[in-house]
């Protein structure tokens, strides 16, 4: 039951066949999180994948003013991680944080890689979710430098509405960079 | 001779046999841009991959107040192309300028994503350069906002020094996102 998810997750992207499947599941182990739980300490390099059961989790960073900025959400059935310190092994220099209980499966590092050179349904999947993950990246970095607040809420609205469901208005006008006063502002405008 | 870089940057980062070398070499075809020669045209999707034999590129989006911001410079020995659209299909929203007289290998991007499911080390090879290229673009976005002009200028002396030596002030002040006169300054700080 656990194993689901992330297992249609898989097979909705990939042709792979189900022994080899097995063998990617077999790696993969449950993390329960209490809301606020932090599952990344600063200084150390990210050594696991997540895969979001259920719940949510936050990825942020600091500014130079000390404000926090969130990098993403990532609520049900996405995968998460630090991709720059998982990739290159360097130390983290962001947070991820759940926001409410959730429910996890990771793969460490190690295991994640190893199966890359046995399985090329892995390898492609990977690929597939780096080309995913440089997309939505960019875009939301590059938002921060090119889009103001309201072109900002307007791509929000149209792309990820749930968020503005589900998330708190806290939240929402941190994603958004902006106060919660502005985003009321913007609510009643748009 | 024209494909002994692009031959060497391959087989330095993959193993691959000397047929399927030429594969994928034969796809690429070349093309000399003269300075100040644009490559792309916003509105269209990026339908190619450069490689850059000789010369440099410069890739710049437009700010909201109109200002261009520099997301990266290519110089030789390396590829070059708006990866976000070139992977989604989505128009092209940044600039590709050749800032000297720049001699490039260009492979088509129906070709490329082709050679993805026949050559095996050729999915390897564009694995890694999505590594690379998440890695090194999440950090260059991040740092306007979690960077002052200074620590960005200590980076860019650290990790391409090379860049302060071949290009001029003017560029290297738009790489950092800072005026000539701020630039000036900071080199008879540091």
């Amino acid at each position: 039951m656990m194993y689901t998810q992330l297992s249609k997750y898989i097979t909705d992207r990939v042709a792979i066949g189900d022994d080899q499947l097995n063998v990617v599941l077999s790696h993969f182990k449950p993390l329960m999180l209490k809301k606020n739980e932090v599952i990344n300490i600063i200084g150390h390099p990210a050594r696991r994948m997540y895969f979001v059961n259920k719940g949510c989790l936050r990825v942020y960073f600091l500014k130079v003013d000390g404000n926090e900025v969130t990098r993403r959400f990532a609520f049900e059935n996405t995968f998460s991680t630090s991709l720059v310190s998982f990739i290159s092994g360097e130390p983290l220099t962001e947070f991820t944080k759940a926001i409410e209980a959730t429910e996890l499966l990771y793969i460490s590092r190690d295991d994640f890689y190893r199966l890359l050179d046995v399985i090329p349904a892995w390898e492609k999947f990977y690929r597939n979710y780096l080309e995913f993950a440089y997309v939505t990246n960019t875009k939301r970095l590059q938002s921060f430098a090119t889009q103001d607040a309201t072109e900002r809420y307007k791509l929000l609205l149209k792309e990820n509405p749930h968020y503005v469901l589900r998330l708190s208005n806290k939240l929402v006008a941190n994603y958004l960079n902006i106060s919660q006063e502005a985003l009321s502002r913007l609510k009643s405008k748009i």
